[in-house]
């Protein structure tokens, strides 16, 4: 049948294969055909910034994300605001224009306090993002983070906030997939979208609960239904697969990547 | 100072002291001045269910709560509601009016259909309890127990569901502690909170996280300003201590308890 070439939309994030180097995730990308990558700072100061966005650019690769600014709960909030400064930045030099945010979490017995001051933090960040055409994608982190790295915890929570502050959220299939408001913060979400990513919950969860996490369709989630609220609100960009499992870190790069692919075709790409 | 003497609130939930039979509950309760039991069927079971009841009374205690009814998202319908009329019987029969219900979790992807399930099961149920005059206490799981144990994941989807079928709901700190809504949603609770149960957020999570619960106090949940707002939306009953945590489970159930009753002291009580 002839008709327009579909853009792929898969994105591939370098924490699917956590111990790849950008040069690694970049070549693997290109061998399976895939056009985006997801990026973190961590793995891209190891090889160097400049480094990773020649090799990014020269494989005509597009940056969905750079994980992760954020952290804004802790008592250094200079140094912290700072950080993201820096992390705005490497979003410029790696040419995307979508930082995710974590937004940190609680240092003492003070909820409400810690959400106070990621408030205050992302209102005093916006400015300079805006400055440098990069969306700061507030990201729900799922309640089991609340205590030690996020206490943004719902979509609807993001959304006052992205709305307030005008930024995007991240929609992290594992991060939300339990919220009985799902599909309508979805709708509400529409065009503030900046960040879909997919992956399944993984049950039990393993010792290291961070890497509560498997291939999509491997778990619980209906990614069916959420794929097709999300494009049904309007997103267009490209969907990042981002695995934190022990046992994908450990296996061949290049079979993970494979297996990415036939997971995001079979589960994801027929509900865009 | 003068003054009528205050009830003493604070009730041991069993499951605090896993390993200690009925008797051993009880027998701690009144060494250590606590007037009221939370009971689990399984230990009361193992007991004997009239000898509980009578072991209990005998020691003039008020029973809080019995867990647990629910599991309501399975496949055998008819048997799953017959299992929670049995457990409305043993409500009746222990002396307490109030059942905590655990709903269930996601046998499949569809959470959806689970959670219709589990509505349809407590409108049906809710004619048989109030005939033997026990409340369904629903308890909104934290999402971490989404896919196992608990598709009720907010208090608010708690209270929708209560308001509806005419219900009670339970809160339990360590399930809704993260929840940026929680004060309004207390707030609406008002009459229908029929259990407060309080213990603290174990981080780093424990390999088991049914086990990632402390003793008040311990962790990063402000239960002071939960009870207050519980006191403030008018509860009145007891408030179970409901730990579970592999050290307490293995030191001795009278020190566990001591313990239980300095925490209940020092960081609940002055809330009420």
């Amino acid at each position: 049948m002839a008709g327009p070439v579909p853009v792929n939309r898969l994105s591939l994030n370098q924490a699917t294969i956590k111990h790849a180097t950008v040069q690694t995730a970049v070549d693997g990308c290109a061998r399976h055909g895939i056009e985006s990558i997801g990026l973190w700072r961590e793995p891209v100061r190891e090889f160097g910034l400049e480094r990773s966005a020649k090799v990014v650019r020269d494989a005509g690769l597009r940056v969905s994300s750079l994980c992760r600014g954020g952290f804004l709960t802790g008592p250094d909030v200079a140094a912290a605001l700072d950080e993201n400064r820096r992390a705005i930045d490497e979003c410029v030099a790696l040419g995307t224009d979508c930082l995710v945010m974590v937004v940190g979490g609680v240092p003492d017995r003070d909820l409400v306090g810690a959400r106070q001051r990621v408030a205050d933090g992302i209102e005093q960040l916006v400015p300079y993002a805006k400055q440098a055409g990069v969306t700061l994608a507030l990201e729900p982190m799922h309640p089991i983070f609340c205590a030690d790295r996020g206490v943004l915890s719902t979509l609807r929570q993001a959304l006052d906030w992205a709305e307030r502050y005008d930024t995007g959220v991240v929609v992290d299939a594992v991060h939300v997939w339990w919220d009985p408001e799902l599909d309508e913060q979805i709708r509400r979400a529409g065009s503030r979208i900046a960040s879909y990513q997919v992956c399944d919950w993984l049950s039990p969860l393993p010792e290291d609960v961070l890497l509560g996490r498997t291939l999509p369709g491997s778990g619980p989630i209906d990614l069916d239904r959420m794929t097709r609220h999300v494009a049904k609100a309007g997103y267009r960009g490209d969907v990042e697969v981002e695995v934190f499992n022990a046992e994908l870190w450990a296996a061949d790069p290049d079979e993970v990547i494979a297996e990415v692919v036939r997971r995001f075709h079979s589960v994801v790409e027929p509900a865009l």
